[in-house]
């Protein structure tokens, strides 16, 4: 009996110890995406690449697609802020599922307690549902041969309408909601996002950075911006920074004037590129761009220019062009892309990358 | 009476000078598209750019659009071997215009005696129409302030099998045609082509090049190639040179044997780097490549990568990765550019342009 109680016991030990080993050697069997200028090194383990543990909810949660991109991108610009890309490793998500974060999008009933938005109230006028989607960011360090968890990002984005139905098959409303609310709104969801992670044993450490963005309406061909982040150490926010982020679509409708001088001189700056470009090529179609602005500077364009060719020289000889008629007209020192585009296939890409100060080109060909 | 006749006279010899001097200033009015390395400049003329005379006949032509992109790319490759991109400014055809080449294109008839093709035939067994598109290039050179004629290239397309129908609501039968009647043919349209080119007064003194291209069939995932080009200097052809390009779809068809060494090796280094992009990540739909050899040697590939993304940060993952698998697999010192995409949307391209050894990457984004 003695022994055999022994034996078990000793079978127990080299269990733990073998799991316990397991979990060491997948620890250290880590590799990364590789580093490019001002980006983040993703996660990879055991050679695949480590998806969130959320993955997808989002884009099920963005009517705009445009919302979806901004968010994603606008985030990890908020990140940097914070975690430099020399010394942190991006991972995807891995402490809030899909089921969390989907409850978490709905609204609060006997159901799911964790709902972040208001009961519906009268269908014929219903509370809006303020939070549209919410996304986890995690910030790693090497330790030795593993990677340890040393801070997260979650942001929260608030609509800035809500679209709702009186009748199943009724027309549809729309409740615009205001700066102000948007606000107060993603406040009082951070704060309750910030004490369920805090209540994690594994997230009571590290500085965990909450971002609010305000979501574009369904209809904007721009999505929306993060206007505020705080990086907090305990279990409620700390201080909330501004941030002051603003999209535009160019050109603008109806040549609607600007609010400040800065802006002028850059959607003149677009006007003149658009000008040129449309005169140097027979029956062109489309210029148009999203540009953001932080404060009064740009800091970034993104254009699309659509039109019919029909040669590959054409499209040889366009792409040069462009990229001579960004180098003169468009703002210097941020980063820019242009996509040339014909029938929604893209023909050529003329792009600046963030910190350099060269156009690159590639023209998309076939053999 | 004699007065006036001095009158009349002096207003003509001011209106004949008012039109050459407008002659000139239009001659001297043209700028070029700019540099790109390896590339030829393109004209502009009075801020637009010069498009060809004979515009949008090919892509009438082409129920393959591959067959359309390699066959102007590849005229071009042709042309680099003859009118160096240093000493030539490129400039879409503007000697044959649209009703000569659709002229050409055509069956000769009674009504149409300078169609290329033969006259149908029984239309239960009709003959093939073997030339299928024409293009011409002009290679100028500066002289002065003016541009001046230097050099023409005709590329001209023959087909590989002949698509037709005995009734027309029937169904459709096709006629294969030799590679040997594929040469044939061609040749002897590149005779009367030379011929009717040389009989225009201002094309008697320049070399023309007339190169030939075998079309793939219109079922194929990747275009035809050129295999004969001649240059040159009176109005019968002078020479045929043989070219050795050869086209191939990636990954091959039930794992066919290559022909020779350097083909399985660049076919391996291509599956290396297919089953390592697929491990990466999960869900991957597809990796598929056209590749283009010379001879034995590659000298490009056009990957081709889609998958479903769930967020930008996915993306920019992923190209990451595929920067630095394609640094280590793909062979070096050739053009390779790899697209990525989901469901049809480029989200992220990296390449290598000609003439480059580094490989540059650049993920579309939104605001």
């Amino acid at each position: 009996m003695k022994l055999k109680k022994v034996t078990t016991l000793a079978a127990l030990m080299m269990a733990v110890m073998a799991l316990s080993a397991c979990g060491r050697n997948s620890k250290s069997n880590y590799s990364t995406t590789g580093t490019s200028a001002g980006n983040y090194q993703g996660v990879i383990k055991k050679g695949h690449y480590r998806t969130s543990k959320a993955r997808g909810v989002n884009v099920s949660q963005n009517n705009n697609q445009y919302n979806l991109k901004s968010f994603e991108s606008g985030l990890t610009t908020v990140s940097k802020r914070v975690f430099s890309t020399k010394n942190y490793i991006f991972q995807e998500g891995q402490y809030l599922d899909t089921d969390t974060v989907t409850n978490w999008l709905g609204r609060k009933t006997k159901k799911n307690p964790e709902g972040l938005n208001p009961a519906q109230g009268k269908k014929s006028n219903p509370n809006p549902e303020y939070i549209q989607q919410l996304e986890e960011q995690d910030y790693m360090t090497e330790s030795g041969s593993k990677l340890k968890l040393k801070g997260m990002t979650i942001g929260i984005g608030i609509n800035s309408e809500y679209n709702y139905k009186k009748k199943d098959d009724g027309p549809s409303y729309t409740k615009k909601i205001s700066n102000a609310e948007v606000e107060r709104q993603g406040k009082i969801a951070a704060e309750k996002v910030l004490k369920r992670l805090r209540a994690r044993k594994d997230l009571q450490n590290i500085p965990i950075v909450i971002a609010l963005y305000k979501q574009a309406p369904d209809d904007s061909l721009v999505g929306g911006t993060f206007f505020a982040y705080s990086n907090n150490k305990g279990d409620s926010i700390s201080s909330w920074h501004t941030l002051h982020y603003r999209n535009e679509v160019l050109p603008k409708a109806g040549g609607t004037t600007s609010e400040n001088q800065d802006d002028s001189s850059n959607s003149s700056s677009f006007s003149n590129f658009k000008s040129q470009v449309q005169s140097f090529f027979p029956n062109l179609s489309g210029v148009t761009a999203q540009a953001q602005y932080n404060g009064s500077s740009m800091t970034g364009m993104h254009i699309t220019i659509t039109t019919q060719f029909y040669s590959q020289s054409e499209i040889t000889s366009f792409t040069q062009y462009i990229t001579r008629a960004a180098r003169r007209y468009l703002p210097s020192g941020i980063p820019i892309d242009i996509k040339i585009q014909s029938d929604s296939n893209v023909q050529a890409v003329v792009f600046r990358n963030s910190g350099s100060d060269k156009f690159q080109s590639h023209v998309f060909d076939s053999y």
